[in-house]
């Protein structure tokens, strides 16, 4: 593993010289079009899970690679699944339980698959920043998707959030927003706060104790709530972050018990926000810790519809970025 | 993992209400047409893996998940291959070995896995029910295959277990059949038994120690022998079980080498039965515990053919459930 | 697991009754014109890396098992592309993490993957001899590809390596090769060995230190040296070998730094060889061990184009092994 990553921001490496989706490595610095692009797509894709035959010939002859060093089946299958139904070949490179990479460098991995001529890398890296480091070095060879790095981003959940919200609550410049929990870590937040914020979400609220929330969240363009009810009053869009349990090994937290109590998403809770409000969670659910069952299981919550628009939203983003690849060979060949 | 499941029995989960297979969880409580539809339907795919071209488009565009809450690299491989050979897209999701559930209950990962459309499950559990409890749960939207529940039920190895006596001795109705060896938990027994006595097995025999039957076994209308002489007497077939290793350490039995001279089927056991009976064993095989390695490769067992049948089997049971959904698909939408 | 292999040579198990290639299991006792069949093959799937679809047809319908005793994420996943572009299904079944053989023998795995109709095993194996011992069980119903097993062979990476300094350097009864490391261990160096012996190389060097070089090894027509600047005087192919960390431990060899001050190869190294020397490493190398960074990421160093012969190397394999197995039954059936 490559020691330092290199410092994030400077320069936008998702961008190609034509002003195309070149790889997706986060939300932040998307321009409305490129998420429109792709929201629009995934729409078109929805209909296929329908189908009996949930195919299409999209991908058919490419490659792509899932490439995890850390174990995630869930986020690994949604993307396995999406490349599949658009008839692409697909390796899965678990390199956390692999005993293969034998202290070789990210980088070599990266090489090592490009020398095969695979079309893209779907990479998920405990590190920020580690999908920008392979962006930039596989340059026009191959694509890159980050499915998530550290606590930094996670764009096609930033993107199925958005996607779920249009879907259900209609355009976003009218909505107010709370998203409740472990901000500090979550890269799940701030894929949603960036892509709320370049579709012109005028209100959107974080809710946490202060020790799950990074410093200068304001930056972000939210407003911040401390209290559960005050956060939630009037908001027509709740999401719910998963705890996990490690935060309270580490003592950020008293107990689950606690933060339950305070935190928890209850019906009773749910009544400050609007009566239409929808409930959004990115799974897996810790019900009774973060959510309780009546409310994950009721009538507001889209947690299940976010899952359908996520496969929706990844086959968009695989055509997307292997569409502009393709022209270019035609340019080259043509 | 939810923690109790469902008591076993009331009602056929099953069967649809046009009387067709909506999941396969256990022989039990099968009609006989279901049967033998099946093993028909096997007997057109048994050509298909001697063609330079082992491929069929009828699941084409269809998602099978392998869901293995227990590792069984054997039975996952059998069904990815017939679901690859019928050219379904197919998920492995190993759970046993897995991070991603963290928590996460079994209903919680269907219902998600449901979400991006998938069409079957081919599921594993170490508890009984499990299967049933997923049926129960995914209603039309989705067929069950049980590939294993605790000690309960395996039906598609009863299913290829008759195939292959329907095969070598035809009719089972004339035939005489010892199971022998660790019938207290064997799903292999029970499900053999059962598919035995749907299609009017007379004579259905189990050799065992005490500590090895469940009780009040003769209930399911067995014979029972403690010798394995006498339970081999003039029988047209004789199923020899794998012995885990678990039981001797469990106590349950003195040693391997002294369970062998009591229960191991030797050539020389064999002369008690038919000239022609026929051996199958459901495999991995221990050689040298519960068979000796003369019969095992001799000219009476048929225990690789049982895994050719086994691979056509699934093929016909993916085919079946696949094909009783796309009738309703073409119904809603025709 | 078999305790013990057959004894190697002894008959050339991997050539047909009719000349054609049966298996590849080792390149020692490979005819020339197989080996140049081989490579002229490569050639042309070279170019279909290069497509926008790479796909070809070749082996519609086929089953390939990666059956792996060791671990390698590395070659499974060459194979498993290799055979994906040629439209094959492939089962990936890794013994070594896998719980699933419980015991089972090697052959008896092998029997029930037969049974289930597979065409053919690409098999890695700690054990000198296995790949032989499994070919020479599975006789005309399989074709097996040997990927390593112990320190025996690896002939696809011997393949692969001499397609390079082909393309790279011309006809090799022209150049001097010289392998440098730890050859004692190594499959790579033996294989690119034989391959070099065959196609007429007049001048083969070994370079390492005594403890690292096998007994009696110039029985294989190379000459030794345990200086690098000597060994590399005037060389046109360098091929580095990896150093794997448990020789260090075994006391082999001093320290790592110490190994790289006499067998690393840096640029000022690399002057005593030819100006227009070729430097190749099999992979993941060990940078600053065995190899300086400047060279491997230098203008003179193929290892990236070693991985891409490396795929078409063995999708030619597959080709024709699979090509000679169609013929028969064409004559079967025709």
């Amino acid at each position: 593993m490559s020691p330092a990553f290199p410092r994030l921001g400077g320069g936008n490496p998702q961008l190609r010289p034509d002003g195309r989706l070149g790889h997706l490595l986060s939300i932040e610095g998307l321009p409305e079009r490129i998420l429109l692009e792709i929201l629009n797509t995934a729409e078109s894709f929805l209909q296929i899970g329908e189908r009996a035959v949930k195919k299409t010939p999209t991908l058919r002859g490419k490659t792509v690679v899932n490439l995890f060093f850390e174990s995630s089946t869930r986020t690994r299958t949604t993307f396995e699944l999406a490349a599949k139904r658009l008839s692409a070949d697909v390796l899965n490179i678990n390199v956390a339980t692999s005993s293969h990479n034998k202290g070789e460098s990210l980088l070599d991995t990266i090489d090592n698959l490009m020398a095969m001529h695979v079309d893209g890398f779907v990479m998920r890296h405990s590190e920020a920043g580690a999908a920008h480091l392979v962006a930039r070095h596989v340059d026009q060879d191959a694509w890159v998707v980050n499915a998530g790095d550290g606590r930094h981003a996670h764009p096609t959940q930033g993107l199925l959030d958005v996607f779920t919200i249009l879907r259900h609550k209609g355009p976003v410049d009218q909505l107010k927003v709370a998203i409740v929990g472990d901000i500090l870590h979550s890269r799940v937040a701030r894929s949603q706060i960036h892509a709320l914020s370049i579709l012109g979400c005028p209100d959107i609220r974080v809710v946490a104790p202060k020790t799950l929330l990074p410093a200068a969240v304001e930056h972000l363009g939210v407003r911040v709530f401390h209290d559960l009810d005050e956060g939630l009053e009037g908001v027509d869009v709740v999401t719910m972050l998963r705890l996990q349990q490690e935060r309270m090994e580490a003592n950020l937290l008293p107990s689950s018990n606690e933060y339950f109590r305070q935190y928890g998403l209850t019906d009773k809770r749910l009544e400050r926000a609007d009566p239409d409000a929808i409930v959004l969670h990115p799974g897996p659910m810790n019900r009774g810790v973060e959510i309780d069952s009546v409310v994950a299981d009721g009538p507001r919550a889209v947690i299940l519809p976010q899952v359908t628009h996520g496969l929706a939203i990844r086959m968009a983003v695989l055509t997307s970025l292997a569409g502009a690849r393709d022209r270019d060979l035609h340019r080259d060949h043509g």
